[in-house]
């Protein structure tokens, strides 16, 4: 093929590759939709939709035409300008992985992940395991036939084919080494941690109740401030918070507990972190495969910037505090920033991951990547899980759940058939820190910024850094050139330690 | 072809057809989405999502390969159950209509429709036309293009050839027929009405506020008295009501006034109509051609069935009145049942369509028809609408809008490429006259039941003969099998007369 058909490939490419985002786009409106507004007796059609979609873009990746296209533009690759050679690369990565899974393996997957996530959402809260588990165990073995098809066709080992599709180039020998890392030196700090925290001045309880309405009212308030646009977007309420949507239409979701607004305030600052970096990823390429975000270390690290990083520093507590005081009508010492700094700081075992601290968190993402690692390698399956579960947060937190329901069921993951998912929560809380703390050196008065409510030093230096790079360079990559070294544990301990210990 | 290669063509088809309807639902969520949740900004992306879809179904419709099944299982059609023959009959019908649309129209339609429909939106808002009308112009040359595009494939005029989209089998010579015979009878039946409802005591006001979550819990009470199933379905708020989703996820919208309850409330009913028909379609041929809902005029009988025919009932108004009082706190003369007769029943020109009663209704319509009509002609553009219409006004009911907002830009039809769509509001009106009238003979006690606030006679009755006909009948014969005659305008003058001047 010469080298004009091999540049028209090329803008075909471009247009098939234009046509899967908006398909994709569509599927995560449905996704959205189905966490949110649909009717309990819409699941099954969902669930055809969905498989339909799936199939649609899986026949599109996976098309013969397709692969030729790729291998013809590649051809002259290296004369297309960086961002476009970039993009090509994706193209070929997106088509790679898609080849790995057989198609009516797509369709099972597709169907059963469905299926399993809304019987997952009655399971969890009558706490019922009992009609969980065939579902999730035929997920488990679906999710081991597709590593082990993916494994051979990406030449990796079965867990780490699969922890590719969440985080490119991603493998578990390092994900090993960072959690033996952060094993070696968290329980002792945390040991650390709450010792200090039992001498210090205990926090003040924060009575409520605080109306829903007024919850809602002070998150769109702090989601403004943060930089969303609510032409861009929404926010709603599902069972377990999330960000959809598309770029320019950005979903996010929390949950509320009338007694307590801390959680869904930060909830939302959480996806409000997701949400930035999805609407900054550069305009210029929204329908192409390089202008996607950089998997999920490099989400995690956005949101875990926004909530861990920033909305917890004194700097910015000290700002939002009048404003809780105003939107809830709070007086007195509970409502003081040092009250609120103790609540939203305060480090102990508990059983919910998503309400954990920063401190425990990683413990709970070790014990779920161990669990997961060995559902995938066939040691462990739906029956055996409970007990698995429970043993490990013995072993990792010193407690028992009581019931399922704050045990395995607590999460949606395996449930809607993600696995190799859990560790880039822990990944993006490293990268975070890491991020965090270059920001700080790079960006002259950025706390002091936050102080005033004001995220544009931030921002500015993270679109730039992080954002902006799309899909141009690999997520580690991101993370040296942003930060001047590989992800490591170090800015994140120096973290704990400065922030907890006052090292 | 031998017989069981033919057999085997139609297994495949109906796993076709069976995806394409599920990509089909998709739409209709991402469309119910758009008018309901999606923030103004993500109107781009949507349009994209809609036109990739758009395009995906239509390529699926228009394979070679499609064809070549259909032909292949036509070939022992006749060996086929009934119902399956149906199916077979209409998924040649859908081919036919995809091939005769080019693939570039078809995208460069959806892309049109869904840009303009968003310009609507503020044009009305702002009364602005000169916004609206580059891409409404735009838009008619488009329906031209198509409508000469299948003119040619399927052999009929243009406009009939759009029309039969929306209603299959329809001409637009029998529309005249039925038209002319409503403009012999119905503007002297209307001064006759006025007449006699000038004579009668007038209507006293029902005095507001309403506030709008009352009249959202009374609208959510009567959609399940008439069997509504919020399992399987939600009431939200759009600007233009419609009824969408999918028949197990339906979804069906209002807009609220806080002067006034009756006109959301019968929206409500009215939708709640259109969603029951979806939800009654045989459930066995769920993702089936056949199990479709059978076109336009049958969708808009089911749903003046329940708004016009039942609820404005005597009997149902009598039900209703105690819980309409209870709903808002209602006491006095002006909410006694007959003041709410009165108010229900009041007969007058009016500018808005949908505000319109059933005696001037038709003449809003007939306006349209014969506008629509001109502009697939080549005859009328969008420059010259407003002029057009504002003399068909004075023509038809004698008045002036005072503005394009409450003129010619007040429905959404045209902004979203719908031409041949409008004559099926008063087909419907016909059709649902004659229906109720053939229901209540064969139903002893329906309208005795209404008065109960029980509708499952009146349900049970138009389930079979309707609703669970599909599409295995054309839209005359469901009416003729469930009437004993061919469509005409006999019933509804009927009703008109009875129902307005006591004959």
């Amino acid at each position: 093929m010469n080298a004009l058909n091999s540049i028209s490939a090329y803008e075909t490419l471009k247009s098939r590759f234009h046509r899967l985002a908006a398909l994709q786009g569509a599927q995560s409106v449905l996704h959205w939709d189905r966490a949110t507004m649909m009717p309990e007796g819409g699941a099954k059609a969902r669930a055809e939709q969905q498989a339909a979609l799936a199939m649609i873009c899986h026949d599109m990746l996976t098309s013969p035409q397709l692969a030729e296209l790729v291998a013809s533009a590649e051809e002259t690759a290296s004369s297309l300008p960086e961002w476009d050679r970039a993009n090509l690369a994706e193209m070929r990565r997106l088509l790679v992985h898609a080849n790995a899974t057989p198609a009516d393996l797509v369709e099972r997957l597709a169907r059963q992940r469905s299926e399993t996530e809304m019987v997952w959402r009655h399971a969890r809260a009558a706490n019922d395991y009992a009609s969980l588990a065939p579902g999730l165990d035929k997920l488990i073995s679906l999710a081991r036939e597709q590593a082990a098809a993916k494994a051979d066709a990406l030449g990796l080992d079965p867990y780490d084919a699969l922890l590719d599709g969440y985080d490119p180039g991603r493998r578990s020998v390092e994900i090993d080494r960072l959690f033996a890392e952060l094993e070696s030196f968290l329980p002792s700090l945390l040991q650390e941690v709450m010792k200090a925290q039992k001498a210090a001045p205990q926090p003040l309880a924060i009575e409520g109740p605080f109306p829903i309405a007024l919850q809602e009212k002070l998150g769109r308030e702090i989601m403004g401030v943060l930089g969303f646009d609510f032409q861009h977007g929404r926010l709603d309420v599902s069972h377990h918070p999330f960000s959809g949507g598309v770029p320019d239409d950005s979903r996010i979701t929390t949950r509320y507990d009338e007694s307590d607004f801390t959680e869904s305030l930060m909830g939302i600052i959480h996806e409000t972190g997701h949400s930035l970096y999805e609407r900054g990823l550069p305009e210029e390429w929204r329908h192409q495969p390089v202008g996607r975000s950089r998997g999920m270390t490099i989400h995690e690290s956005q949101s875990l910037l926004f909530e861990m990083q920033a909305a917890r520093s004194s700097a910015f507590v000290g700002w939002l505090t009048p404003r809780l005081k105003a939107a809830f009508g709070g007086e007195g010492p509970a409502w003081s920033p040092e009250n609120l700094l103790r609540h939203y700081r305060k480090v102990g075992p508990s059983l919910i991951r998503v309400q954990a601290d920063e401190v425990t968190y990683p413990l709970h993402v070790i014990l779920r990547y161990r669990l997961e690692r060995a559902m995938i390698a066939g040691e462990l399956g739906a029956a055996d899980l409970p007990a698995a579960w429970n043993e490990g947060m013995r072993r990792y937190l010193g407690i028992t759940p009581p019931d399922d329901a704050s045990g395995c069921m607590q999460d949606i993951h395996w449930p809607s058939g993600s696995f190799g998912y859990f560790p880039t929560y822990t990944l993006g809380a490293l990268a975070a820190a890491q991020l965090f703390a270059a920001a700080k050196t790079a960006v002259p008065g950025l706390e002091e910024a936050l102080g005033r409510g004001d995220v544009a030093p931030l921002l500015g230096w993270i679109r730039e850094n992080v954002h902006g790079r799309g899909s141009s360079l690999m997520p580690d990559d991101i993370i040296a050139s942003a930060t001047g070294g590989p992800l490591g544990t170090g800015a994140f301990r120096r973290h704990i330690e400065v922030r907890y210990l006052g090292r």
